[in-house]
């Protein structure tokens, strides 16, 4: 049993930019040398988050329209009235989706779906780097 | 310290139909062999989603509410529009609710509240057969 | 390679109160004894949640809103014809959120970054006690 930590970087243009961190995330998990284990991934960011979709621009485009219209960024926003910085919707956003994805590997590979990817979606308004924590505990 | 990783079948009826999983969870976690660690359950999928609730009819009912006003499946998709298969709204719901839920292990038994239960909400518009991936990652 | 169940208690006065749980879920991984793994943080209850975020109080404020929007508690709910304790909103926001948070730990310090905060929200409609899990499996 061991533990692997390790970090990838992705480059975002922020504004509900979704991200497609599947591959990246899949050749750590292979190079790492933990065969079966569990996978976690985070975001050490309050204005991002994780999850899985089918990423094809239909889907991108209807799970957008979803955060438009529950946390729209044209309205007021008590963080933006107390620091100006215009993000207030960014920060709901990221803390109703999470920071966290967890998957299981088995011999050296995410059990994702066929359709199903993993996605980092910046929620800042403006272009970012980020860096990713991904760490194994296996075997 | 080892690793564990079970599946289990669940069959669906599609259109947010929710299934409680908390026994076969239960179950396969019992008999695993790991007294202590991490379960993670995960839905290889795209159109489900894990989360838990009081499992009693009128809790279910306003859950299924909440998607049905705010990703209501009457409306335009773009995902549909691209690939006809009328179930965009599933994908969006899905990718809110999130496709893993990790529970700690204690002495054999998940450490879930008393009026806690784990589910599957099928958010497809049809019914399904699941696989889901149970791991246990401990001792 | 350990695993070391720990728990701390949370009062809450109900009514999505949200309280930072950072520095004490911090203390109990720094004096864990584990160096190195994935911590789990469990609310074993389903009208509490957990998320990360901001924690200055604009943030809670905007986050407090969207639940007020989307899942209003001065209406009808199925849950509370039934039962009548008038938290039915508390249920659908608690499977909305979710009941675990997940994060890598590395040298005993939690991967989060500078302006993300661990939160528990209570979103019962009274004060309670929650004791929550927190599980560690490392190294």
């Amino acid at each position: 049993m061991t533990v692997k930590t390790m970090s990838i970087q992705v480059s975002t243009r922020g504004n509900a930019d979704i991200v497609d961190i599947t591959d990246p995330v899949a050749k750590a998990v292979f190079e790492s040398g933990v065969s079966d284990g569990v996978a976690t991934i985070f975001t050490p960011s309050s204005t991002s988050g994780l999850t899985t979709i089918e990423f094809e621009s239909g889907c991108l485009s209807d799970l957008r329209r979803l955060f438009d219209e529950i946390v729209d960024p044209e309205r007021h926003y008590s963080h933006n009235a107390r620091w100006g910085d215009g993000n207030g919707h960014s920060h709901v956003r990221a803390s109703l989706i999470g920071a966290s994805f967890t998957v299981p590997v088995v011999n050296k590979r995410l059990t994702l779906g066929t359709w199903q990817q993993i996605i980092l979606i910046d929620f800042d308004n403006r272009s970012r780097k980020r860096d990713l924590v991904i760490q194994l505990v296996g075997e």
